[in-house]
């Protein structure tokens, strides 16, 4: 018998997948669904990437350098320069999205076996290359009470053993929208040099902060050996089909090693390199009319979330995500419902089940993620469903969280 | 202390990468390399590729569906159909390039300290991607006095155990340019059929056939649930920048699995994927100009290469690769010495060293790869190179190897 391999079959699909069929099914019957739960914005690829590709004069499509083109990596450097991270262009290594750099550096900063702690709720995806590197994730778990701060120190150590090696972020956090402080980020500073572990640091939602201060892992003094700077261009410019992102780190030996990873799969792509350099040029005006477009979707979707009974969200300080607690008995059955057995002037939404974020069983059962990655009235709509939504579903669970009870789960948690 | 892991530490450097600051040096001294040592063609990417993407009408670059767009896939099923392979658009994964697939593949087949036997000379990259699957690479020899013909059914069956999973082959052959025969698939249908193995087919050259007929692994029947196609647009269309590749199989639980790992990192790249569309519309002269162009310049570089005293090389029946074994003591050092110590009229080459693509200790000692990707007047000049530089080589050695040598050398290996 031909045997799928154990990784293979460990290996998690995808939480959203479940559902799409009963997305599909709403659609068939003619049901607007407005779909909240992927991070894909709608907002355009900037004109003078598309154009660059457009207007570039190619003969023939080489292999690129494995690390990326050097002209779009000496213009990287001037876009860190931009968000106050210094580093060379020998230290930036060009990634097929954002998903590569964190397979790499999963596969170079560990052994299989090894364990990578991460601040749970988490991008479930991150679940998947632990598979595929053989490693495994223990999550710390941060509430929704807390509006999903950092575990305390004390939470992290607990768990750490001889087999850690690293923790991974994401900030700002997907799906949870958190902006880590300064003193958080101190505070993983801390505990990474104390244990020796690498601070693996996912910043692909940089340019959405909108409450506090962005403080980049590589903005930490005394960490230029623990970090591995894991970004793309897919949100920062709505490109996620580009496939570019980029692996930056300043310990030598762990760019050595990613490089050796780059060679055997020979180049990122090439088209989507020259609209990654042409995007160095956009001026400050366009990341400030985005952020603003962000913003004010956000104010929306939290303040319409707040005003539902039994709902709480809190108000996240960046990315496009917001989770929330809803007053319903189970979150995937609640996402299928509403995309199976309900809509509202003939329109529904789509949603990412809170449960598909946890490790720890049990957890997120209450919660859901939005992505605002729709129009304000498109939003507008998408809430009038919602609300309609939690008052007619069957789980409806009566009591509204209150504070004693929030606790007593943080606990039990 | 911060470690590397063992699988980085272990991950393999590019075999040519070492020889890349000669070439540089020699290029500052004002010598013009002449570079057979890497399969880039420079045959232009095809402008109906190139174009499609340029009248591409986007206004947000999304995320493709994982298996690639649907649309692509469907015109894939048109492309194999013209060489005779039919399959399912459902049936047909697109890849960031081969090398995705490649590794996926190693993934889904095979767990970690699980064995691949692959028909040495071969692509050294299959060494990172086993490295990086945890995998043990198990080489069965073949040899330059047959041409690197299949070798012999027995020779695969002395190195099966338990671990083995699958047999990988390139077919049309890099480094050596060997086109499997019919009743060499058959052999190998037999092997895997008998062991219950994966057959993974790198078919990256199948455009690229001179003598002898194409069988494609897709070709043998009763194996659909054994075959994994690792394919590419790379050199098929002279765009090895773009990184499209595809993983096609019949078997649906690899498919389905490979499915889980492309869902991980999202999609493969957008504008690419948009030119491999395109290029399924180009007519079959295309490939009959292209294939006319590679084999007048085998025929030249055999020819050539034959007529230098102590050389041998095979007539290659495929690809654009083709090995020889020349009369020296040390490919490395003669590889090295060509670039740092010789010139003629100012001229020079870079080659392959053959050890790179063996992993038996001390196989490929005496042989160099020839990429033949430059025109055939710089591949004339590139052989005067040739001829002068083993004449000069100071580890030149005397005898031109004969048959009972050659025969020894066989039994011994």
């Amino acid at each position: 018998m031909l045997e799928i391999s154990h990784r293979g079959q460990e290996m998690p699909s995808s939480p959203i997948r479940k559902l799409v069929p009963y997305a599909e099914a709403a659609k068939k019957k003619g049901i607007h669904v407005y779909h909240l739960n992927i991070g894909q914005p709608d907002i355009e690829t900037p004109a003078i990437m598309l154009n660059a590709v457009r207007n570039a004069n190619i003969k023939t499509l080489e292999y690129s350098h494995s690390a990326g083109n050097e002209s779009y990596r000496k213009k990287l450097v001037k876009y860190y320069q931009s968000v106050d991270i210094n580093v060379h262009y020998d230290e930036i290594l060009v990634t097929t999205g954002g998903s590569e750099a964190i397979l790499f550096s999963f596969f170079i900063c560990m052994n299989p076996g090894d364990e990578v702690i991460i601040p749970e709720p988490y991008y479930a995806n991150y679940n998947s290359f632990a598979v595929a590197a053989g490693i495994n994730v223990v999550p710390v778990t941060s509430h929704i009470e807390t509006g999903f701060a950092l575990p305390p120190i004390a939470d992290f150590e607990r768990l750490i053993t001889r087999k850690t090696k690293a923790i991974i972020i994401c900030n700002p956090n997907n799906p949870t929208g958190y902006l880590y402080s300064r003193e958080e980020m101190e505070a993983l500073k801390t505990i990474c040099l104390k244990h020796n572990l690498y601070l693996l640091s996912d910043e692909a939602y940089r340019e959405f902060c909108y409450d506090g201060e962005y403080i980049s892992a590589m903005h930490l003094e005394g960490m230029e050996n623990n970090v591995v700077l894991i970004d793309t261009i897919s949100k920062r410019y709505s490109a996620t089909g580009a496939r570019i992102g980029a692996l930056v780190t300043k310990n030598k030996s762990v760019y050595d090693t990613a490089m050796k990873f780059a060679q055997a799969r020979l180049s990122p792509p090439g088209l989507a390199q020259i609209m990654g350099e042409a995007a160095v040029d956009l001026p400050q005006s366009y990341f400030d009319a985005t952020r603003e477009e962000y913003l004010s979707r956000r104010n929306l979707l939290v303040s319409r979330l707040n005003k539902m009974p039994g709902v709480y969200c809190p108000n996240p300080g960046g990315a496009f995500y917001a989770m929330a607690k809803l007053p319903i008995d189970d979150t995937d059955k609640f996402c299928q419902w509403i995309l199976e057995s309900f809509s509202y002037n003939n329109k529904t939404i789509m949603l990412a089940p809170g449960t598909g974020f946890y490790t720890s069983i049990g957890l997120g059962k209450q919660e859901v993620r939005f992505a605002y990655v729709l129009n304000k009235e498109d939003i507008n709509e998408a809430m009038d469903c919602l609300e309609q939504a939690l008052l007619q579903y069957p789980g409806r669970t009566m009591e509204v969280a209150s504070a004693p009870v929030r606790e007593f789960e943080r606990l039990r948690g």
